[in-house]
């Protein structure tokens, strides 16, 4: 038995969600802690925002098996006739099965891009079919967590909306189709930008020093698989402003404490790394081989990382508030 | 008595540390806990970080008060002839008096882009004599436990290095200088980045999902006074890059967990909000006042933020580590 | 809606246990995030210590209830063909149907002994059905959990066993039976110890001051129900020995740390609280009653708190070996 | 470089006590993070604690060194003219010099009973000198917090209370300094409880399962030096009462909340375990010798315990209840 340890599936204090579940396993889903008593849950809301995840909404190309049977929510604990009781909430998503015969030709490969490398040096074993619990599968359960949170934020008149606001160097959202589907004809992906905007935060949110809400979003956001860059208010576009002008851009943030702004912040998402164009791997014995990933996968995973946002966002934000 | 707290002062599970001190007080320290007993700490190295975080190494313009008299370190507990016991190692930086004068005028209004806002709107009272606790005063606590944090780092082969890597738009560090003077003259400010590497880790650092160590090291920058964004391997700037291009940059995690190529990061640090020039300001009442900041600041708080960035880095990797 | 939180269900850092489920909800269950990956997991032990939790095995009066219906596992996650993957497990066991009605009369009444005005006044609500969330049955979950510690244990020379040692002032554990039964049949019940031994901890284990091995055993057992007290080594009954005596039982910690002896240590649990016998109670409008608890109660719950004594002390050791 | 960690010195989550010092380096103290702001200290009353702990006040028999010269606290941060900032409070009490040649003659053997040697296989280093880390001189920066925790609780109507309350076998007070001190004349030492009331919670304080206000409070408790078990209400003393009975006796809590009344709890505190007796030691070597432990050590440690059992019980309460 070696000493092996994934450990960090939790998050939060207040309102804490804990995760759970492999891309290929039985089912991924969580228990919320913290949630308030006496919430009527909207579960209509909850399963849109699956729906957004799963990019069955909108007009953007992405994978094959995203576009496949729904995913559902099961409850085991915490709720009584649709309304929480104050003690954890236990839900799961069911796994849709197959698939796993696309990833036959990968078992003794590390994909580039992927955690395959770094689970397999790290825990001495990985599930070579679509990542298991590296696989973007997990934030089914976010996905569902963050539904509540935006709920609870919702009735104290703060909401979270994100957009996907950049694909490549392209900000002009008509052509985000037409761009994606180009690259996906190649056999290639695309990265992009999400833009999120949180209103009705009131000032004094936030904790000095090592608690400041930024750092809180930013380590949120960098937990999304894919997420490379994070920036708030002016971000790496200001560098260039002088003090007289930046002034004005906080981003809703000062001294890690909200000021009661809207909160404005952008993840940029790197291009999907699984593609059709034959690549060169690296084998678990070492050697170099050239070999082609099949499977459909998204050309461009920012489409389906925006409702992902939202969720990391209301999570993030009601566990500070609470 | 109102119900208000500052309380995340605590950084880190297994190399921990906690800081403390106003700008104007007595001293600004920290305890750091964990620290492996047997090392013999290098006083001259935690010297030389102190100066340059003073700004008192390297030719670019910085404030004039960070000129003064130098920094020293005082030691409270956990070592014993300069070598670690392993117990609590608890040390202050005494602060130099004066300059409280500077800051008469200012006892009744928020300064834009400070925190000045935010804190009187949290805690009810705020320190108006250079920020208090908010101010930049408190990070040479941090390099000093940074300092020591390195020296265990390279005592196993790795090591951080931060540079400061663009000013305003200028990416030619022989012009830093120069554009640095020119917005002082017009008594304004610049914004810049500090590029961050680390080599030497091995593979298979960082804990999945919520402890990735890209979010680690995000959260450690938004930390520090005046950062904007962060990102790393391809960033924001490779978002136009296809996969295919894509995947040859990792910045050294894929899945969170560290692949065993060097760590590179950059953070950009916005322009001194405290500058010369007049400048509308919301005072304690809600008016709105032309006034200005008396006070020789720096023109661009990223010179400063090298050897910050390094110390966290260093703190947050070690703590992942250990 | 009222700002009520259940927040604590999480206990450990690095094996750690996240639990849920209401009694008379649809399971009880949890997630263990940090098991190492790579152990064959034993069924038929887990199954073992869930009967003995139920007061299936052995010769001792309990609850009806708990000789119903046998509790089995269902499992979603962390585990393949048996085997764990490090990742998170996720597992839960249905609550049987029924017996709500025992709990009519007592729907506007506080029990005495219980919690329920406690959690009436902290959250604004309760289930009424047998305790909900406070009800002893969730700790099904936490000896699922332990069976897991104890095995992963075992595998490094460990071992957990608790034994009941005492009934009342009763020490000869050939009597117990008939003295629990005349409490019983009195409509009344009797409190008990339990005493426990791990065996095999290598010395050295433990953390100074906060994290002493004995304030981490003892939280733990307080997180059991019913629990009033809890010694180590010569405890409560050492207080008459003299130095140069006492000096001999350490009870396996010193200074907090393991000193490679046995430990051994006693939880005392208090009578049932439910007992047949008219009572008076509070109702939930203040005004005083005499009612009688339908149902049948365990008559010493210090019997079946065995097994989670010994789950509790698992879990608790393994998250500091780790 | 052996990785060797001290690493648990920091208690509590919004009341947050974090402390330093060995019993013969320079100072011992503390940081106190999330103490409200706008408290004006009563540096008279961590006075009193600070000689109670002492053994200064009373007439009950305590070591000669306890006796000399008086600890004074020094101030880093966190406070303005004796008014809290809200931040970080840190502060220290320098120890004295000298009682060091004491200990010549167990630099090489481990004395029974105490740390000596669960800390040396631990750390591969002690301080022979008193205990270092180890040492209860380390409570002396936990009175002060708990100093600063009592004045914010009275303010809320919150009061603790700690009294000796048993020396060996006897309960009556008044025979408690010659019983000590007839242990003390023949080189021995005697066991001691201390109780603890605290009055003025009000009900529905504390979290259910993992986060029970006893649990809380017992750990506090076993943090300190030499306890060795803890109950509240009924406590070991109502093993032998039927239910009907023990129902009255809540000890202030249930299902780990608070009821609103007072609440109450038992400390066993051993003997000290260095007595002038010759006893058997193990040295480094691990071959058994017969030494004696110079110096004048309290015979009854319980007395000096009382208020530390204060000092912890009202830091845990403020964090709860915060």
């Amino acid at each position: 038995m070696r000493n092996i340890l994934h450990k960090m599936n939790t998050t939060g204090e207040k309102f804490r969600f804990t995760g759970f579940g492999e891309s290929h396993g039985v089912a991924v889903g969580g228990v919320i802690d913290g949630c308030p008593a006496g919430v009527r849950i909207d579960m209509d809301a909850i399963q849109r925002d699956l729906s957004r995840r799963a990019g069955r909404t909108g007009d953007l190309p992405v994978s094959m098996r995203a576009k496949g049977e729904e995913d559902t929510v099961e409850w085991l604990s915490g709720l009584m006739d649709g309304v929480t009781l104050g003690t954890p909430i236990a839900f799961f998503v069911r796994n849709r099965e197959g698939y796993s015969e696309d990833y036959d030709n990968l078992r003794d490969v590390f994909r580039p891009g992927h955690a395959d490398y770094t689970y397999h040096t790290k825990y001495g074993i990985r599930d070579w079919r679509g990542g298991g619990r590296a696989s973007a599968r997990e934030t089914a359960a976010r996905v569902v967590a963050g539904a509540i949170a935006k709920q609870i934020l919702s009735s104290r008149g703060i909401h979270v909306e994100a957009v996907l606001s950049q694909v490549g160097e392209e900000q002009d959202s008509a052509r985000f189709a037409e761009l994606i589907r180009s690259y996906q004809q190649m056999g290639d992906s695309i990265g992009g930008i999400v833009s999120c905007r949180i209103t009705g935060v009131p000032a004094g949110v936030g904790e000095p020093i090592f608690g400041k809400v930024q750092a809180r979003l930013a380590a949120a956001m960098f937990s999304i698989q894919a997420c490379k860059g994070f920036d708030y208010g002016s971000g790496f576009e200001g560098v260039g402003q002088p003090g007289s002008v930046a002034n004005a851009f906080s981003g809703g943030m000062l001294g890690g404490i909200t000021d009661g702004t809207d909160i404005t912040f952008r993840c940029v998402f790197k291009p999907t790394p699984s593609i059709s164009l034959s690549q060169e791997m690296c084998t678990i014995d070492g050697d170099m081989v050239t070999r082609q990933i099949s499977g459909r996968h998204d050309p461009c995973v920012a489409v389906r990382a925006v409702p992902v946002v939202e969720a990391m966002a209301a999570i993030t934000m009601l566990d500070m508030l609470n």
